[in-house]
């Protein structure tokens, strides 16, 4: 079930009451939204012993082995047992660390998410992946598990920074170009001022009506969810490149990035079609004037085709892309040859 | 798919070659197995290169969150994608760490289970439960994931040492009490020679027929699938005080004289049926026969009633109890009063 709407406070009180038996409550934060978590707990006024609360470190420092073994300590020796429900507080990564540890507790009990981010809002929230990552490889280990319930409230916007904001947008634009038509339009215009709550309504529950309308057709991702990879391919790669030369640049500006990219490749697979061009220009435009400009990549090429190699979508040793073509004609299972790729970084 | 029968290399060799494509095949054994294994790959005359065995510890030591590790940085290092399939050639706890690395590995790969010990022939393969253990507190960590092929075969009985045999014994016990009628008899009478490989073939069979119509009908356990923790409850305390007195007890040994305990809490229940009386007679004389003695208990029943408050079948601090009253008549959810556990385990 994912709550969509303004009155958090009340929707999530309603939500508690309606739980059968007294079955106890575990939330799980970071550094950055205890506070949030704590005016959260206060407004439901539910009566949560502080023992009760847990904080881990922020955002993909946190996805690790040993903060998932503090976790199931934590709940343990608080004697969390098949009953207990862990509500998760945070942003992308947090409800990726719990709803992991959540999945994997006595081999699995409910939680629940509270995205307050844009990203984990339109993204993470909902399709039921989870994970943690293992050394510098994200999500390598993780379940498919849904969350029982998802509160998503414009709400929490105003709590965050800019490039946090863009880091959320540039999953927003992802949805755009795959849904086409009205939506595309939107995401070529610019953003709703924060204050406008009631639009960030609309334009977060089209997101995530999209997201899991393709979740819902193909829950373990052997189909129609490769979709949602689009741009994440070369935005991976450039991700976790920028911190190998330390210059590193946030997620959201890597997806942004690999999404003008991959349209470059696309252009190679189907080079004659002026809508994949003009998709192409459209989109560089649009990245260049919200994100910041990538570092340098032509000497690095092959550090690029290496972790584009070892994405996990790919099989038998083939580079498998989603690519889009138009805004709202999408299609994945791509077979791309090394070389277009490398040309397509290149130039 | 659970195969059954004498000649494992021709078996496993047919389904090997029947794999789509030229997926990798990462064989995980402990050091007890790691020659069973390295036969094995012999016998099939596979070709897998020597990285792609991987040894972990031995029994309940390889269940830890760090061998989990090691197992994910092992596949990677590998090469291992989202086609990859890990064997896991082992008992229980091999077959335990391993499904839980395949079901978290790039949130789930592909595992068969060739289970060498009578425990997991009979218990651990079958049903699709993985776990690891959280400090002393076991199969904390886990989740239910199938393996898509299991391959059981009375081969491995001879490589077992009698402690580990009488190991599975018990299982194979609580299952004739839980079938009842003729497979209640056979538990009843002597176990056949190891070199009665057909009668070893037989009984293993309904075995695994039992636990797996028992787990289809229920796999998440809710329902049906409770009547498995049979004897487990006391069992895994007796097992766990045994480890803190220093006067440790096989699993085994644990759950066999669980089952005679657990039958006297089923009399308190149930004081005038005369059944369950003889039943109580019969366990009793025939795991006195076959098993160690447990040490004395008399003066550690708070410590035996912590762990059996603690088990993670309770719910809302009530002590639920899966209770045989009969041979075939078994019921789970029982609530069953302190006072009375503590009365039973007392005289």
């Amino acid at each position: 079930m994912i709550w969509t709407g303004l009155d958090i406070a009340t929707a999530l009180s309603d939500a508690l009451e309606k739980r059968p038996g007294s079955s106890p409550v575990y939330f799980l934060c970071s550094a950055n939204t205890h506070s949030l978590c704590l005016s959260l707990i206060e407004m439901v006024e539910i009566n949560v012993p502080s023992s009760h609360v847990f904080v881990v470190p922020d955002g993909e420092n946190a996805k690790t082995l040993s903060t998932c073994e503090s976790i199931y300590l934590w709940m343990q020796s608080a004697g969390a047992l098949r009953n207990a429900l862990l509500i998760n507080v945070g942003g992308g990564a947090l409800c990726d660390v719990g709803g992991f540890c959540a999945a994997t507790y006595l081999r699995g009990i409910a939680f629940w998410n509270i995205p307050t981010t844009l990203l984990a809002m339109v993204d993470a929230s909902v399709g039921g992946k989870n994970g943690i990552n293992l050394l510098h490889h994200k999500n390598y280990i993780g379940t498919f598990q849904q969350p029982e319930k998802v509160f998503v409230s414009p709400h929490w916007l105003s709590t965050l920074s800019h490039p946090e904001l863009l880091s959320g947008w540039a999953e927003v634009i992802k949805h755009g170009i795959i849904a086409g038509g009205k939506h595309f339009q939107q995401v070529m215009k610019p953003r709703p001022a924060i204050s406008d709550q009631q639009a960030w309504l609309g334009l977060i529950e089209w997101n995530i009506k999209l997201k899991a309308r393709i979740v819902e057709s193909d829950f373990i991702e052997k189909g129609d969810r490769k979709l949602l990879n689009l741009g994440h391919t070369v935005g991976h790669a450039l991700e976790s490149w920028s911190h190998d030369v330390k210059l590193p640049i946030s997620h959201g500006c890597a997806v942004a990035w690999g999404l003008v990219y991959e349209t470059k490749i696309a252009i190679k697979v189907s080079p004659n079609r002026a809508e994949t061009q003009r998709l192409y220009e459209d989109l560089k435009m649009l990245v260049k004037s919200i994100y910041d400009p990538i570092p340098r990549i032509e000497g690095d090429i092959a550090v690029l085709m290496n972790y584009i190699q070892a994405d996990k979508k790919n099989e038998h040793h083939a580079l498998l892309f989603s690519l889009a073509f138009a805004p709202g004609d999408c299609h994945y299972n791509i077979n791309i040859d090394a070389e277009a790729v490398v040309q397509a970084l290149n130039g």
